[in-house]
């Protein structure tokens, strides 16, 4: 199958899911309707790289055509919304996929409706909730994909790591930001963590579990999937801040708003002169920081050659991905793929 | 097995998961030993109601010595753990069993580190990851508990549900304190879904699918334990308004500062004259609410009757649970343990 008609599939699976939950909510009560909505809004959007990587690791390990790997791979999209709802509302980001993040979205129904209680706390409330049962039917539709009891046992073991390196990963990284003294390399422990195993290692692993692979495959996706998962996050960084708006969906240079201990970040201040770290020491994660300022620090992080830095690093970790990529023993079909997938999970297009 | 007994295996089951999850963590970073720490002071506390009720659920239905089934009950106070520490947050409580709750402890690491962050946010972002946490963890330890697939599969088809009703229960809850405006009947329905079904209701249903329960069986615990599941949560909210703090672990009061709308206090609106239910709704919800605060709300949820008629439904609901369990058909070992579960969910000290 294409790498398209796999998302077709994915999203297919992941919207019949949601479906057969919905009766069941409203069921409880009409008042759980917006719940609903919102995230339908949320899940239309988004690449579906994790189900992506999670198909392709079952066809690099020898797995055939099944529609219960397509539910399983659809799962991490569950796992995805949890972390993305949860994500914004202890960043306070505004926005999520060019529309209001989920805790923004029940601040406005609040105001809307003139509820007499305290807007702010209801939206997060609420987002905390959507959080936790996005994250409780990940695993509901993870178990109840089709694959058989000893698929579903081996590859439950991978996606109880992952769920467990993705939360302790996004601590580190609130950790990193609120201490102020991220380093490149406890900044590219974050990113091992939050993002290159859970965006990509894992989810190979998971596909590749569920089809029994052997050791050397499941070692081989590794040697291809964390150099490219941590290309994959810088590439992020990097967009967070010189991205594009509209394809983005969030609004320029918000990583810095939020104040991100990032390795572009990191890599920056190792090269700037005094004047030049303490002025981004000092606008980084300022609420406030308007279009000049973002500009401003856009030139810092450019003129001290951090940028340049961060480039390079994608480079060569993307590199080391396709090297891997061309010894890995799998399948050419699985190969060519997994190389189409790198490129999309690193475009300067997001 | 005496209830003693359960609560010493479930404690240690309990204990053994967590601490085979150490070490990954420390693995990871020992900066996340401070999140570990924050659980195992959570989890020192608790009745471990929902895991006695799953045990005797599968004891009713004819489940015999396994230690599977202590495992599968054991994991559901992971589950109770993540719904106390994001309720906390979503309530600003600083106390929770005795102790500073999750997100106040970490906001206090923050300040005792004075790190340059904002230590609020800090709180709350970790208190949500640790909930996030605990509530993969469940899944975990549920999934890993030893019984055999076929058990498991039955059983997750009440898992599944419990989580869904339990947290859209935590909604409409919300929902109805932020629009202020709830009846004896929708506070009923709260109860029903975030409390009575959660606490007891599925924790028997999961025991008793577990064990390969009749449908007979599964009613008869309906039966028994809907209306005990109410009566314990209209005792859990009258203790939350007269309870003492020794016994409670909460200051005194404490749900009328969050200004919980319980059905204590739809039953007091009923019953109250024009002034006395001005006064209850002004000061209800008021984070500043001081003892003599309290004080004036206790004598208007006495004077107005509002108690005793919410004691009149804890006796009445207590009733039909125990009429109930007289008639089941199951052994007089659980029959007996369950009237004693009973008692200990609906007594006047926690």
């Amino acid at each position: 199958m294409s790498t398209s008609r796999i998302r077709k599939e994915v999203d297919e699976a992941l919207l019949a899911f949601v479906d057969r939950q919905r009766p069941g909510l409203l069921a409880i009560s009409d008042d759980l309707s917006p719940l609903m909505g919102a995230l339908d809004a949320l899940l239309r959007g988004g690449k579906r790289l994790r189900p992506a990587f999670c198909y392709w690791g079952w066809r690099a390990a020898g797995g055939g055509a099944d529609a219960g790997i397509v539910g399983a791979a659809a799962s991490l999209e569950l796992l995805q919304a949890s972390a993305l709802i949860h994500d914004d509302v202890m960043d306070s980001s505004d926005t999520r996929r060019g529309q209001p993040s989920v805790h923004r979205r029940f601040e406005a129904l609040h105001g809307a409706q003139g509820w007499p209680g305290d807007a702010t706390a209801f939206g997060a409330g609420t987002a905390i909730l959507l959080g936790d049962l996005c994250l409780a039917w990940s695993a509901e539709m993870f178990e109840t994909c089709g694959l058989d009891g000893e698929r579903r046992r081996r590859g439950r073991t991978v996606y109880d790591l992952m769920r467990t390196e993705v939360m302790c990963g996004q601590y580190l990284d609130m950790l990193e930001g609120t201490r102020g003294e991220a380093t490149v390399a406890t900044a590219l422990r974050v990113v091992e963590y939050k993002s290159a195993k859970y965006t990509i290692e894992r989810p190979l692993h998971l596909g590749a579990a569920l089809a029994g692979a052997r050791p050397d495959v499941s070692a081989a996706l590794t040697a291809y999937g964390l150099p490219l998962g941590i290309a994959f996050q810088l590439r992020d960084d990097v967009l967070g801040v010189f991205g594009d708006p509209a394809e983005t969906g969030k609004p320029a240079g918000d990583d810095l708003r939020e104040g991100k201990r990032t390795v572009l970040v990191a890599l920056t201040l190792e090269r700037a002169d005094a004047a030049r770290a303490a002025a981004l020491e000092r606008r980084l994660g300022d609420p406030e920081l308007d279009r000049p300022g973002v500009d401003e620090l856009r030139s810092i992080i450019e003129e001290t050659g951090g940028l340049a830095a961060c480039e390079e690093m994608i480079e060569r970790y993307l590199d080391e991905a396709e090297r891997a990529l061309r010894a890995a023993p799998i399948t050419e079909e699985a190969r060519e793929a997994l190389a189409g997938l790198a490129v999309a999970a690193t475009s300067r297009r997001t």
